[in-house]
């Protein structure tokens, strides 16, 4: 699991600071998360492959989060792309999309699908044989969620020595794989866990951006490897927090503690501030392992 | 007069070219010129004051002229704009702002003043005591036009040293300017032209950008003193300019030959070639005062 954070300033995009976006790479998906103004540029800067995105997840209609999207639409086009994309966005979005096409006389050539977000507790918006990702309902100023990316349960390794040694047939390997007890050669029950060993504990990402402090969202992202919690702000512009609907680092680091996550990365600063240490050392106060998100940087987590 | 070209390049952003939008500096106005992502950023690196924006122009509703224009206007909100902005853009630009504005819930503070145009022929759409604006139709693959950015007639110059020789008192130097003979203090009248010279010709600048080779512009853009012109493809690819209604270099340093135009500004180049200077050498055959458009450049022309 990858994390390449894009953007992860608040508001306008500036010479050096990108509004939000950042791309999750989990097996074998690259899942766009939020698309502000400069998104594109700052795939190509990254050398994020264009055709490697099929699906798009945009938080709320808020311009630092989206303003990006219908130009990455139109470039898709423009590179002839064939792929389906899928969008998952709040309502409104696919109107916003659709009538600037309209405007332009130019339709996408390739099939372009709106998921539209409207629920107000946590959902499944995409399944398949190895990741899901859920909605996490989040208090902001509009309809926000943030989205929960979860790895499903991985296959049990093959002690390959010792799976030859018990003279198992290769035809069995997917069945010891899904960890069933099998018959080896000579006849004999082999048992499972003789010849596997546990599968990597499947890994999550939580990313929440842009809310107000909410213990709500604790049992959604509970025990999750990495999360991102917006922290626009530091303990001393607080009172900012409730009128802008947005969190401190402190907050931040606090959900992390009381939802019990490995890792807590900070993102959305304000453009107020000049250096973000001082949101890493607000942070640590609280909670442990905090990491900076910083633009252009990547996170790995295998 | 003085323009910066913030982005000359066709289609979409990428790392080191901008999609189109220029600055256009003329009797004290800031006129910004389509509005392609990115521009507000291009502003700032070009140490551009956007307080000093009062009036943006699109020429057309395809997204490499106006993606970045909701993310100037929502940033014009976040810095606490009260002076109103006029956008003089194609109908329908107005419904796509207002309804991003609906669903972020977020409405500017300072006035936002939209003139549709829907006109087929060439129009005055403002004006005021030192300039003109007027529309150029041009032929794109949808609704577009150009605009022809005139200064008024100057006002003549007084030759300081002769109008006091000639004991003229300071109240009748509004009317000298203006061109009357006036009395001095001794009661005589003196002739304008004995103590005043003639004013900078005016001077204007007409902007046609996306368009097929049309000579019904020439008439409205005839003797400027600066025409920007497409140039998206150089004659080897002619063949594209039909299909894309877009102009080659030759056909636009032909229709500033017969337009009679003092210089030519070539921009708007498919991103399918590496280097420009074939364009000015293709317009050069035709044309002798040509300059290749260059993100960030500054022309001047006092």
């Amino acid at each position: 699991m990858k994390l390449t954070i894009l953007g992860c300033h608040s508001a306008t995009p500036r010479i050096n600071t990108n509004p939000t976006s950042q791309v999750l790479e989990i097996k074998n998906h690259m899942f766009l998360i939020d698309c502000g103004e400069g998104t594109q540029v700052e795939l190509r800067r990254n050398k994020i492959k264009f055709s490697r995105i099929k699906h798009i997840f945009i938080s709320h209609l808020h311009g630092d989060h989206y303003f990006g999207l219908v130009g990455l639409v139109n470039t898709f086009s423009l590179l002839t792309r064939e792929t389906e994309l899928h969008i998952y966005a709040p309502k409104g979005l696919k109107e916003v999309i659709i009538l600037q096409m309209k405007l332009a006389s130019s339709w996408t050539k390739y099939q372009l699908i709106f998921h539209e977000l409207t629920s107000k507790t946590s959902e499944l918006i995409y399944e398949d044989e190895k990741v899901e990702v859920h909605t996490i309902p989040l208090k902001h100023r509009i309809y926000t969620n943030g989205f929960l990316f979860k790895e499903k349960e991985n296959e049990r390794k093959l002690d390959i020595n010792l799976v030859n040694a018990a003279n198992i047939n290769v035809a069995y390997f997917r069945k010891l794989k899904q960890g069933s007890d099998v018959v080896n050669e000579d006849g004999i029950l082999i048992a499972n866990e003789k010849v596997t060993k546990d599968p990597n504990p499947p890994k999550s990402y939580a990313y929440c951006s842009d809310t107000v402090y909410n213990e709500d969202i604790i049992p959604i992202i509970n025990k999750s490897t990495v999360l991102y919690h917006e922290s626009t702000f530091l303990e001393k512009n607080a009172s900012l927090c409730i009128p802008t609907k947005h969190s401190t680092a402190k907050q931040a680091a606090t959900i992390a503690k009381k939802a019990h996550v490995d890792t807590l990365i900070l993102g959305h600063y304000s453009t107020r501030y000049n250096g973000y240490d001082e949101f890493k050392q607000e942070a640590r106060m609280i909670f442990e392992n905090v990491h900076l998100a910083k633009d252009g940087k990547t996170f790995n987590f295998d």
